[in-house]
């Protein structure tokens, strides 16, 4: 089959991998769409030592999930961590931090930038059928984005800052937006301020971040810039949630940290129901994040694409090129 | 009066300051012994630009506080922060954080290694009778310590190491172990090690320290190594509290908190009244952490000795020398 493969911080497409088998309890899925993160552009970067098919946000459609005939030809988003189960992080209801896992397209599992990929059944989600494709694709991304609220009690009266308006930015605006509180977003771009401002959310500029007096603030920027921008704007107790991976080390006055007793929050994947039922009900609309298309023999151009600044969501189009390329197994 | 004057980095004795004149609302307060904090240290460094008269650990006793009789010939202890009461923070129940504040011998407001300060009535707490000196001037440091738990629910199933046994480490660790919790500290020494072994807390090394484990971990070491070792420390999840100032950056991979979703907790000065009531219900006990007392004459010696690695708690006997220098005023 077709994939885009990453090796040495090298990116090629080959059409020598074969399909992947469906370990017992692993169903094999169609890919249909792709979308591409800014973490897969941290991966080409060299932010984790990654070999193999790229992707982890995907929607796809179930080939066959051998002894789970329920989720044959189902239509399906896939939670990324691949978990042991057994654990002390497992256990404690922690599973995302399993330190035994595997990530899709991150680590130690082949990803989404494929014609099939496999994926353990737990991890299915069911697309709801008026959910287009390309709006079930962001369930991943959007589920990430909800993790902010799974992890910081966001009341209405808060006045929360978003830094960055990006993919990943725009997301996380639409979510927290609909928690009532008061809700700014610093954008860089004309594209990303009108995003924002169809959603009746308000977009300001760098020099226009208030000092000090954010109660929330989420640094979304994927650069080590954003995180300095977010601790300018955060008051005395509040909280600074970072959701930016980044391939570096980042310089910090920790001491002001302690004397402002700021709490800094870590914070990544999130839950698939919640991103799915907001996707169904319209609450969160993703389509107009979609810059541009590709097909996956594009998938570097793709990925070109989506390293140009203020370019929103780049999808692969993951067609089925090798069509019996199912026959030899 | 004779006091530690701290200017330019250099700090000498001077005989030859005014004892203050309480504004209306402040009281004069009469030092009877007072606490050398790595704090104070510190800004001998540069971690902030001070001048004036060091110290913010005392017990005194009110000489006179104008319209408020109540408080005349009282043994005190005051809280650091001298905030103004009108601010967002201060209206928000944050007055700590006081944007105008000054902060007892740390800035704008002469400090405790004296023989008199002025403080607001409003920053006093009365020190029960049974409490000797000795004990009361930790009054502020525990507070400190006990401000973990006002900003963290610690239970008791919850497996907590403290990185570091000075000064503050010590109290830390004393009141942890009041919660019921597993506690562990790391401790450099073998003085510090015994100090916690008689209470019953398990001390171990920087070799022995669980990798990834720790549900909750507080860096008392007051130097940027301890925060590498937390952060070996924690486990997915885990909150990590910083006790530490200190005059340099920090070099961080924030891409590991974030996948492993730490929070990250400043934290600074705390709750008095509880402070006092552990003191005096003798649940904490400070008086085996005092390493030496030294008169206000002697102060250069004693900052000397409390700089040395290993030594705990060294306090400071402001006697009163110029018996008549309030005949003054």
């Amino acid at each position: 089959m077709q994939a885009i493969w990453l090796e040495d911080q090298k990116l090629g497409i080959r059409n020598d991998i074969s399909v992947p088998k469906p370990n017992p309890g692993d169903a094999l899925i169609r890919v249909r769409l792709a979308g591409i993160c800014s973490t897969d552009l941290q991966l080409v970067r060299g932010y984790y030592p990654f070999t193999g098919i790229l992707g982890h946000e995907f929607v796809g459609e179930v080939v066959e999930a051998p002894g789970y005939p329920q989720w044959d030809g189902q239509r399906v988003a896939g939670e990324i961590n691949i978990v042991c189960g057994k654990c002390s992080s497992c256990m404690a209801g922690r599973a995302n931090h399993c330190e035994q896992r595997s990530v899709l397209g991150i680590k130690n599992w082949h990803g989404a930038f494929a014609e099939y990929l496999t994926l353990p059944v737990e991890n299915l989600q069911r697309i709801p059928g008026k959910l287009s494709d390309e709006a079930a694709v962001f369930v991943e991304p959007l589920a990430a984005a909800l993790q902010i609220q799974e992890q910081v009690d966001i009341q209405p009266s808060d006045q929360v800052l978003v830094v960055g308006a990006g993919r990943l930015g725009q997301l996380i605006a639409q979510s927290l937006t609909l928690t009532g509180c008061e809700l700014q977003v610093v954008a860089r771009h004309d594209s990303q301020r009108k995003l924002l401002s169809e959603r009746g959310i308000m977009a300001i500029g760098e020099s226009q971040i208030p000092e000090r007096s954010m109660d929330i603030v989420v640094d979304a920027t994927g650069a080590p810039g954003g995180f300095d921008l977010a601790r300018k704007a955060i008051r005395p107790r509040g909280t600074l949630v970072v959701k930016s991976t980044y391939a570096c080390d980042l310089q910090l006055n920790f001491s002001a940290i302690v004397v402002d007793e700021i709490t800094v929050i870590g914070s990544r994947c999130g839950p698939f129901k919640p991103a799915i039922q907001l996707l169904e009900n319209g609450q969160i609309d993703p389509r107009p994040l979609v810059s541009a298309q590709y097909s996956l023999a594009d998938g570097l151009a793709a990925i070109a694409h989506a390293e140009q600044s203020g370019v929103m969501k780049v999808l692969l189009k993951c067609e089925q090129i090798t069509k019996n390329c199912l026959s030899g197994h």
